[in-house]
């Protein structure tokens, strides 16, 4: 089995890149296993070459020995480039133009001046698309743990019960079992839910009434691995335009998994979803259909009008189309999805068909 | 009293720039009081004009209908800055060199002919430094909330609790009561408090025995401004040498925060707290002696021996001298500190004195 450093040697030989410095918190956790404290503080650097990796953080990590060097005010960055890229005879050195800042950059163009610098987008979010077997162990991981959060939270979904609480109790499941949340989950009743991207945390709190209906979209992050899910939940019986709208659209959104296997590009599935809506008399949506998923929440493909991704087994994505009438109601259905060889599974399984929810 | 977009148009006007693009999550916030979801997607602009404002964002947000300008697909960002380029005659555009990415930068350079483009750094950041009135107001109550915090917490600082246990105590503590976190608390028992920044979520979770020594580092965000604090805490009575230790620590730390009103760089409250260690026969310690904190609890002014940030009224800073003895145990003392014309004022309460802590 190829490793990933040895899938990504590969993408680096075909475009003549000696060197590659990794600089986004992601990537460097993909290729390494490493991470620092925060993902937002540039405190770590990946350096692969075709024979050799290094890690370059600061003397509060820890790391394999062999392949730390240790920034100091002494010796930064570029000094231990300079070094390497002499000692290997870099003659290209590759690095993340969709990661790096203008002015890191700048920094970078004038100090090192032995290689030539070539700016890359999306090389190694690419490579991360597909997933491998110990990836996608972790997903399920995730997905089957935000399951278990909305079963033994499906309970407390009740007249009285605030939006705030209730996501709050979802944060809390989750953390006091260890794991984090992908995401601040959004927990939207009645006219908030057709908020598409509805900020609970900073939402005005509508509390579940007699005849309400909620929308939770929440996510796990397990291992370092994220899991996405949205659920619709009804209190009484539901109204029948919305019961009307929530078989259409959850007839839409299975038929769109299935559709993962068949299609080439994950535009037609985006395409599909809406043209579907439309035939039934609904409007579009104003969000992409899905999204990549793994160490990020959102990463590629993407699954919208304007994507050119193509749908490749083992990628993991999100689908989740959506109806909502603006100042009224709104309803979403999403799992996070597994393209496999033959077929598809939708790893969040917390059921979606009503009565049975 | 002049705003923050009067005091922002000054600098663009010594520096000749016409226009300036921000894109910083935090810079938009600070400028405009609008945000989106989450901190790490690009999904809205800022723009000031001599004359004008205007904001960028998707249909998903709400904002002032006067300022705000949609981006579609078939509207983009690039479409909406050439309208305005031209309608107001803008010969220079200032953008966020540390801030926007390599990729992003070529895309406006590519796209944005009309307008020179002039890269810069620090420029907000640097207004940022010098707090307003309803900064100082918003940083004080995050200081008391995590004051009382740890007031109320300080009786589960006992034999048996573990690091994890207390650190998640703290994060409830705070969101239940609708506050954030202004970062993951460190809870560091015994030899993890050698650890100057322990990552107590990964850790290997101590628990408190009969004389161990705690570090609790923490902090609070509420109405989007930060505190951060550290204190230690012991069971039982202290070992000499540690209590020895504190006291000179205890001692040191406040007189550097005292000199914040006498000195003219941060760099020589640094140099202070390292030179009194050393003269006491202690360590120095790995990390920087404190940092400006706002928005972001990391901020400008730093504190260290590479800063040339100067002491000016209304900047408020860390300061967080450490001993730590590798292997075996360590400590840390730290305050929120506010710069006033007449002397300093510590925002950070909870007493750090032994033995009436």
């Amino acid at each position: 089995m190829p490793t990933r450093i040895d899938i990504f040697r590969k993408t680096l030989n075909q475009k003549n890149i000696d060197a590659f410095l990794v600089s986004d918190f992601y990537n460097i956790l993909y290729l390494s296993g490493f991470k620092t404290l925060v993902d937002d503080e540039r405190e770590a650097w990946f350096l692969v070459t075709k024979n050799n990796v290094y890690l370059f953080t600061d003397g509060r990590y820890r790391a394999p020995s062999n392949i730390l060097r240790l920034i100091t005010p002494e010796h930064r960055l570029t000094q231990h480039l300079k070094e390497i890229i002499e000692k290997e005879g870099i003659k290209t050195l590759g690095i993340e133009g969709d990661d790096l800042k203008f002015s890191e950059y700048q920094a970078f163009k004038n100090n090192l001046k032995a290689a030539k610098i070539i700016t890359t987008e999306r090389l190694i979010i690419a490579q991360r698309q597909i997933k491998d077997a110990d990836e996608i162990e972790k997903i399920k991981e995730a997905c089957e743990i935000i399951d278990r959060c909305l079963t033994e939270l499906r309970q407390e979904i009740k007249v009285g019960a605030g939006e705030k609480e209730i996501a709050f109790k979802i944060e809390f499941w989750l953390k006091n079992k260890g794991y984090a949340q992908a995401f601040d989950p959004i927990v939207a009743v009645d006219k908030n839910s057709a908020v598409p991207h509805y900020d609970t945390k900073s939402g005005n709190n509508i509390k579940i009434k007699n005849s309400s209906i909620i929308l939770i979209d929440a996510g796990a992050r397990v291992k370092d691995y994220n899991s996405d899910i949205t659920r619709m939940f009804f209190v009484g019986k539901p109204k029948t335009e919305m019961l009307n709208a929530y078989n259409q659209l959850l007839d839409i959104q299975a038929k769109a998994v299935e559709k993962l296997n068949k299609e080439k590009f994950f535009k037609n599935i985006d395409s599909f979803c809406r043209q579907q809506l439309s035939v039934a008399g609904f409007p579009s949506y104003s969000h992409s259909t899905g999204h990549g998923i793994g160490l990020q929440v959102h990463e590629y493909p993407k699954l919208s009008a304007i994507s050119e991704d193509r749908i490749t087994p083992n990628q993991v994505v999100t689908v989740e189309p959506g109806i909502y009438f603006s100042g009224r109601w709104g309803m979403r259905i999403e799992d996070t999805v597994l393209i496999k060889e033959e077929g598809v599974e939708a790893l969040t399984k917390f059921p979606s068909s009503f009565p049975s929810f």
